[in-house]
């Protein structure tokens, strides 16, 4: 490796409060250090950009540990092994893994990198997207948290998401009636031109009331599957519409991650419909991740999973690249073309 | 039948708001209708006062229709047949159903009415009490919603309660470490003395924040199974201290039934645990009854499991007995002796 080649890593140097800005970032230009044996040095050609990585960013106990100050932000990667003292990683094999924002990341023992096949699938970015932790995150939590049966009905909150537009697919793939919830006409009539909705329901400008009235004027028979992503008022009017022993998939929270969380107010809707509210967390299912690897690969080749992936590019517009993901203005999954 | 036998019958007059009071009821009595072919008519001995009686109160939806104005107040009750024009249900026969808190119920075609044998229990009064609704949902919420093995930590709300004294001890018996919260030092003295509690906790004089701190100290590896029959502030502070794969029964939310519904604000922990929460209403358990039933009957038979029944007299104390539900001043399942 040449000595002096550097490596720009975009770092928290401060912890957000609330929606995090400018001031809470550093882009570090780091010497690479010399690979141990075994390592391998992953040229990162592309990031995934999502919601969990604000979690991540505070000093609280979570599932995966806060992202320590001066370290650079902790992100899914896709790129190409450019180095190699590992036999399993040669030099040209394109990569995967829990990695960071950076122009380079050192692979190894202990280190969470999976060799992937382009040829696989459409593009490589669609292993940071429907064959990456957001496929994976539809597939189990609507399968297993949801147990969608044919004939039901699955209502879908951030339904134009990253998540929520497999959601809506994988659902209606296995038999079930889909209504989808989004923010403004546009993301509306993508749900039913592009993701295979059935029905639409704009939230914005809805108080609580008049979104119950249109989720049930939308499903008539009750919702059986309720798959949340966004939370708040929209979970509290979904939780009116539930059938009896209806399940709740609660994925994402993304109304409340830059703010207090919000008061849930209908949770006795739980118990007058005996209904489920599963949390799901990607993390249970990584020993089952081989499972769904082939069947999203093979979705997406064959074009029955349409995938929308939104990529800005440059490790500099990290920032403003994530925060989209938070004013509603990116179409599709966000990711960021690194190299 | 006599025709001039009157039955007293505590009927609904007037919706309640928040708690009820007495202008909300008013004891009638009406004579008694000729029993028609495949009728019968029941003598009740006692009925069960239910925190659920006070959502049937409202003209809501629900998972049973409201009761009428005018109509006695729903309840379960067990008493004899002191007449019938159906062999199925003789003369003499002890029989347990669905009726209403009045001297005489009709049963027959279309009403849940099943015989019970005194013989196979200590009291027929068990069977509103641990072999009835209240022992229902112990066994079916706890072993179906709950999940819980042995070894494991579960922590059980409203744990002095009608329910949550058997869902300890079954707990306890499915070789899990228990924790009860409950209100005030008699209560929970009352917790390990009588219910067999490894722990107990007093909810009194402690804000959200010391509650998380109580329950983290009483459990330091954590709650696999949050049985919740109080909700509020309570469940919010059990939320903090779910292990991974948790599961949260919602079996009652005491605290708000007379209330504006409580903002639960730590649903994200659901997430960050991938935890389960599952809402628990008796009908859906309704055909699965038979299972329950002979094993709670053994378990009280045999001195295994303990039930404390508080007993009031009279249908003219009818609402102040409902009301020591509410108080928290009733020491076991209430009931209402009316013959």
């Amino acid at each position: 490796m040449s000595p002096n080649r550097l490596n720009r890593r975009f770092a928290l140097v401060r912890r957000p409060e609330g929606m995090p800005v400018a001031a809470d970032f550093q882009l570090l230009e780091e010497p690479l250090p010399p690979l141990a044996d075994g390592q391998f040095l992953l040229r990162n050609h592309y990031a995934s950009l999502d919601p969990a990585m604000r979690g991540w960013m505070d000093d609280r106990p979570s599932y995966v540990p806060p992202i320590q100050l001066g370290d650079p932000v902790r992100a899914l990667t896709v790129g190409m092994v450019v180095e190699s003292r590992n036999p399993d990683y040669p030099v040209g094999q394109w990569a995967c893994g829990m990695n960071a924002i950076e122009d380079y990341s050192l692979g190894g023992p202990g280190r969470f990198t999976n060799c992937v096949d382009p040829d696989a699938v459409l593009s490589v970015t669609n292993y940071l997207s429907a064959v990456g932790t957001v496929g994976f995150t539809a597939y189990f939590a609507l399968l297993e948290g949801g147990e969608p049966k044919a004939g039901e009905t699955v209502l879908v909150t951030g339904a134009a998401g990253a998540v929520g537009s497999l959601v809506g697919q994988i659902a209606k793939m296995k038999g079930c009636r889909t209504i989808g919830i989004a923010g403004g006409p546009a993301k509306c009539d993508r749900l039913l031109r592009d993701y295979g909705y059935d029905a639409a329901i704009d939230y914005r400008g809805k108080s609580p009331e008049e979104l119950t009235e249109a989720i049930r004027a939308a499903a008539p028979d009750g919702v059986d599957v309720h798959f949340e992503n966004v939370g708040g008022e929209i979970l509290d009017a979904g939780l009116l519409a539930l059938n009896q022993r209806a399940r709740v998939v609660i994925c994402g929270l993304i109304s409340q991650y830059n703010s207090d969380p919000y008061p849930t107010r209908n949770l006795w809707q739980l118990i007058v419909k005996g209904a489920r509210m599963q949390g799901f967390i990607l993390t249970h299912y990584v020993p089952r991740i081989g499972e769904a690897i082939p069947v999203l690969a093979d979705w997406v080749k064959q074009g029955k999973l349409r995938v929308d992936e939104h990529i800005e590019e440059g490790i500099e517009n990290a920032l403003p690249a994530f925060l989209r993901l938070f004013d509603g203005t990116n179409q599709g999954k966000m990711i960021l073309k690194i190299a």
